[in-house]
């Protein structure tokens, strides 16, 4: 295994109080003392911290706090520093040249989280994990990365992988004996434990929904034709939403754009900025454009003007945009300006008019009055995605199609013993439901995946 | 003294690896301890890390190395921790929050830094000097805020205060015993003393048009006239710099703009983007707009195209520019395209007409001849403005108005002195003088002065 010494800068680009550089490698501690006369390294106890200068040569670069961390108590497994500076991005770049002159070389994206991989200390599930839990924006999408940081679906499968591996092993001491057609593994006990497994694969594939929308939001498209109050409606949403995330100074993003929160899950309002520009869009750009930005939603929210009397416009459009899966909520806008029993009619007519299932809300933006409605409305769609039955949900596309791919050859292996096939070809099925099972945490893998899973972490991971 | 608990994210702004949140006071260790289970903090020993779950109650927010500092080890001289967390900005939000909710309260800008100060650890031009290592962008800007983090200035300046101490002290005592006409400070020893002082005040004062140009770069117009080559020098001048800073992955900003390194030294080329559009901006700007760009400048860099033959519009242009402070610098361009004697005669007609000092050089910005000419002859401009006798360097505003305030009262003292006024009237002008000298250090100081100095400083330092 290659342990060479790598070196990075793990906090965010850009100037701050402290910035970080992360060094790990059989030679961390020699490398960094080459900079750092204060101090023996050498002698110096684990998970402690050094105050010193860090020279490059005879000159001194900045007033720095080490904190070392021995193998194989690392996050690596292999010794490790970490180089706390001023946060002044020069001086990071000089502490990495010095860094580099003595002896270690920039790591590469993820090559930090690689080696902690390797080295046994996480499963691939957990490395992922890390960079989710980096990306995460969201409590939803925190807490589900957190959970499988925690090797929550890592625990799930080999539970169910391990009990498979005891059959395999049985199956394949039958074949050893194949002249005298013994049979150890007991079929149906086999058969129970399939179908045990086909529930739990079942259960974490219908996750992925779920997970989806936590890890990506989820797309909301709105639309109505001119002065429906869709400007109005906007403003009221995210206007809460921008006192929000700045609540506490320094700690978010310069600009959250046109993302919602609604409890802690994330909901991206489809281009909203064009929407916020033109009043009349739909009159401009037409049912074309219309369809467009609803192909890519999960939710359609229809505003309709409840204070005037023809509908029909509206539900030719609303008709000519629906999809099965798509969530449609339709809003009865101004109804500030109407009575209650204009309302009702207003409701009637387009439950008359439209098959697909909706929810019908009544808002006035201008009073922000039942603007939490549909929000709870939003809210409630993703938390119908949430399979009851399961803790653990899937958020990785990797992980789907692993988890998609096992499911088939369950199947196959069902078939296989329903059909009552040779043993040979049960074995092969079995080792093959096996092989995607592990590929989740990594028990199987290859350099082609891990290649793919590293390279989009950041440096410095 | 106030010694609440204060917190704040330390690192820069933005998804890393890393984001460190900061937590100092005397309450730092029960407040972070109610939502770190994973160990009693009260028994750990200081400059000690530790790996946890960091709760909100009975939520896992994230996975977190701890660092702890006890006082009077720590920055701030409180006890201290340091958070690490995974580098997500909603993260760092909801770290900061709970910690909120524990009986923190978030730091002000400076305000680690301002505690440091008021704690007796480090002196005011050391906390200055902080913020300029923080800010530093370059060689030159780093090594003078590093000398002065060190305590450079201060010890420059503390030795003559000390001295000068004790002769306000015996001349004071002179004021008690007043009616007896006694001299106890002798003063012809006094003179020396303030001769003494006054050579070091210069040399301080001086240094500051250095300091200024490491801290804030030395300003460079470049005026030609149209195809006088302005547009392929700044391209030759910047490509360079553009792949020195890409040198090393994410440790530099994204963009560098128009600004130039020479020598670890800092050129700020003026208003470069708009001379990189137009070729012929004079003629559409003319000669007001020029005028406007050279004023804040403190080189001009001058385009004359040597293949042309008449010369008379160049040099009322720069007659029109020229500045007594100004450092002129007259670049013929397109050598590659005239034989030597007539680079020479284009010399000669710049002499003649010209006669403020400037430096001639021979340019071909399309071969990238000479190119190293021009740079040396920028550099050189900074390298003159260091003092020789002086290692250390005024960089700071608020330092450069005490010296001279300083210089000020010792002009008053000798004046007093050479005068033969009373004693009374020579401890004011003394009292004056140390106050001044005092201000550097921020052995005298006032709330305004420090609300000025840590204001500027980033939240989390």
């Amino acid at each position: 295994m290659n342990n060479d010494t790598i070196c990075a800068l793990a906090t965010a680009n850009g100037i701050g109080a402290l910035g970080i550089i992360r060094v790990s490698g059989n030679e961390a501690l020699s490398v960094v003392q080459k900079s750092f006369p204060a101090k023996n390294l050498e002698k110096q106890k684990s998970h402690t911290i050094h105050y010193g200068y860090f020279m490059d040569e005879e000159e001194a670069i900045d007033e720095v706090m080490l904190s070392i961390f021995l193998a194989p108590k690392s996050f690596t497994t292999e010794n490790s520093v970490e180089i706390a500076f001023h946060g002044s991005p020069h001086i990071g770049k000089r502490i990495l040249e010095t860094l580099i002159k003595n002896g270690a070389r920039m790591a590469k994206a993820g090559e930090f989280t690689l080696r902690a991989f390797i080295n046994g200390r996480i499963d691939l599930s957990q490395a992922e994990a890390i960079a989710d839990v980096i990306a995460s924006e969201n409590e939803a999408s925190r807490k589900v990365a957190i959970n499988q940081l925690k090797g929550g679906i890592t625990n799930e499968i080999s539970v169910l992988r391990t009990d498979l591996l005891n059959f395999v092993s049985l199956i394949e001491l039958e074949l050893d004996f194949a002249e005298e057609d013994v049979e150890f593994a007991d079929r149906s006990a086999l058969s129970g434990l399939l179908d045990k497994i086909e529930v739990k694969l079942n259960s974490l594939i219908e996750s992925f929904q779920y997970g989806n929308a936590i890890k990506n939001g989820t797309a909301v498209a709105i639309i109505g034709k001119p002065n429906a109050g869709k400007s109005t409606l906007l403003n009221s949403l995210l206007k809460e939403e921008r006192a929000i995330v700045s609540n506490i100074a320094g700690t978010t993003r310069d600009t959250i754009e046109e993302v919602l929160h609604i409890k802690g899950n994330a909901f991206r309002l489809i281009d909203t900025a064009g929407l916020r520009e033109t009043m009349d869009e739909i009159e401009a750009i037409g049912v074309k454009k219309a369809k467009e930005k609803v192909e890519n939603a999960n939710i359609l929210v229809y505003l309709a003007d409840a204070a005037t009397e023809d509908f029909s416009e509206d539900i030719e459009m609303i008709q000519s945009l629906l999809r099965e899966d798509l969530k449609l909520i339709i809003c009865a806008t101004k109804i500030d300006e109407v009575i209650p029993t204009q309302y009702e009619m207003v409701e009637n007519i387009f439950r008359e008019a439209i098959s697909h299932e909706f929810d019908f809300i009544k808002i006035s933006a201008v009073e922000n009055q039942n603007i939490q409605d549909l929000k709870n409305e939003l809210s409630s769609y993703v938390e119908h995605l949430k399979t009851e039955e399961n803790n653990v949900v899937i958020t990785n596309q990797r992980h789907f199609e692993a988890l998609k791919k096992s499911m088939d050859a369950v199947h196959k292996v069902k078939e296989a013993i329903s059909f009552q096939i040779s043993t040979e070809l049960l074995a092969y099925e079995l080792r093959n439901a096996l092989e995607h099972l592990g590929e989740i945490s990594g028990e199987v893998t290859n350099d082609e995946v891990l290649g793919n899973i590293f390279s989009k972490f950041c440096i410095g991971k």
